[in-house]
């Protein structure tokens, strides 16, 4: 299974990164490989100053040895060895009519010191994080995914969403990131489904992740903005950097377990803002961005 | 106690945001304040987009009431009432020529169901966030602690120095935030020293802020900068939320326990960029800093 899913993410990181290039049409991603020393490593790709990209990464890792102990507290298990493979992303347009994009797909393997698998499952999920929101791309994303769940009986798109509503959420400011997506994460063969049916929709899904976000892009991406919106936008990003930085566990996790800083880091956003206090005008585009990140809706 | 330190920093935060309003000759600190649910609140000061001070906080406040469950696991103490009260500033000048300053003076109390104080303390001290080294404006700083610290038999500059070292640390990047200070706490009575002279060192040593500060800023910002300057300044600006948001115990603590977000956020910086894998060149002014946060040096 781990190198069914590690070939298949190779892939998936030579599709999607052709495609954002495509569409970018001037900047390249520039690749960095990287070894951890007690095993395994990467191929970060970054996409920084495009015409509309203003920083992206699309990196993929494949890491093993024994687990950390920082991990084993986690996951509340002894002295094991694991194996761990995924994809993640995250794109930040210039545009702030242009939404930013996560996505994750990945898969954890345990072994005892035969080195008998003794635990594995997949993980993952996409979300969308707007500065102005269009409801019609809010449907789209939550359409694609749920489209994708309801061709696996495994995957329950309601379940997956209200995860992704309930993860990716600033508590400090009772408000959501984004407008959501899908976040999935233990999913084990039971005794209705196997390792392979959680393959084939962790497949699916990751097949459609540029499906969900490549349309809103070409839809956005020609609007006019001002320097006003760009603030807003700038605003949000800074938003973003304390979800990150303060509740996100893979981002954490990373930094305390000696992770390469610079590929866990480029989900930052390239130029931020703090601004004391702000608040946008009541009625205003900005304030009804808000109102939906303070109380998450069903899109589809 | 209490009652004596609170009117301090009361006095404290006036004359600060005075001579800095006088410095920066353009911008006023705006006032807000707040009350907490709980018992007590606060007056925040906050400066924005000045001629000298891009963004800057000097808040007061002064909590008190049951001992919040997280702060009752982080104490390892049960349910026992507290008080708490300081002064906390953080100042973001526009030239990057100018450092960053922090410092923050408090007193905590506890007490028993009886309301008897059964436990005290202060805490505190003061660091500098260079962007462009200027050795004598580091000399300068740490001076002015050292000649504090000396007139004191309580304080201890180097233990001082040393843990300010050790805290302002973004071990993820195994580098300092800045050029350090001084950094002390649970600073209590014992067989030689009463409360009485730690109150005697705190008021003494932020009455010294101003004279540790000042005179750099005096100095620096009148120089020119390029805009590659301001560009550095703004990477090392990340650095700082980097450290703010994923090591400072002060700022989790409050984000975690419903504390006023905006007053606590305000020691972010105004504008702030993250650029993957930035390095700077071997043998430039920006370098050279970065080899002074790898390797923390005594600067008297």
């Amino acid at each position: 299974m781990k190198d069914v899913f590690h070939a298949y993410i190779i892939d998936l990181q030579n599709r999607i990164t052709s495609a954002l290039e495509d569409l970018d049409g001037q900047a390249r991603f520039h690749e960095d490989q990287w070894h951890r020393e007690e095993g395994g490593g990467g191929f970060s790709r970054v996409i920084q100053n495009g015409n509309l990209f203003e920083k992206g990464g699309v990196n993929i890792s494949a890491v093993h040895g024994p687990l950390p102990q920082a991990m084993q507290s986690y996951f509340n298990v002894g002295k094991v060895d694991f194996y761990a493979t995924g994809l993640s992303l995250v794109i930040h347009p210039k545009n702030p009519m242009v939404p930013t994009v996560h996505a994750n797909f990945r898969y954890f393997e345990m072994y005892d010191e035969n080195g008998t698998t003794v635990d594995s499952w997949f993980g993952g999920g996409l979300d969308l994080t707007p500065y102005y929101l269009f409801e019609e791309d809010a449907r789209h994303f939550h359409s694609t995914c749920k489209m994708v769940c309801d061709r696996h009986p495994i995957a329950d798109y309601q379940t997956f969403k209200d995860k992704c509503d309930a993860y990716f959420h600033n508590s400090h400011r009772d408000e959501a990131r984004g407008i959501g997506g899908l976040f999935y994460d233990y999913c084990r063969a039971d005794e209705r489904f196997t390792m392979n049916d959680w393959l084939a929709f962790q497949q699916d899904m990751a097949d459609h992740f540029l499906e969900a976000y490549i349309p809103i892009v070409k839809k956005r991406m020609d609007l006019n903005y001002t320097e006003a919106q760009r603030e807003w936008q700038e605003i949000r990003r800074g938003r973003y950097v304390e979800f990150n930085l303060v509740h996100d566990k893979g981002t954490l996790f990373g930094l305390k377990t000696n992770g390469r800083i610079e590929s866990i880091l480029m989900s930052l956003p390239p130029k931020v803002q703090w601004v004391y206090d702000h608040h946008p005008e009541a009625g205003s585009e900005e304030e009804k961005l808000l109102q939906v990140l303070k109380h998450p809706k069903n899109w589809v």
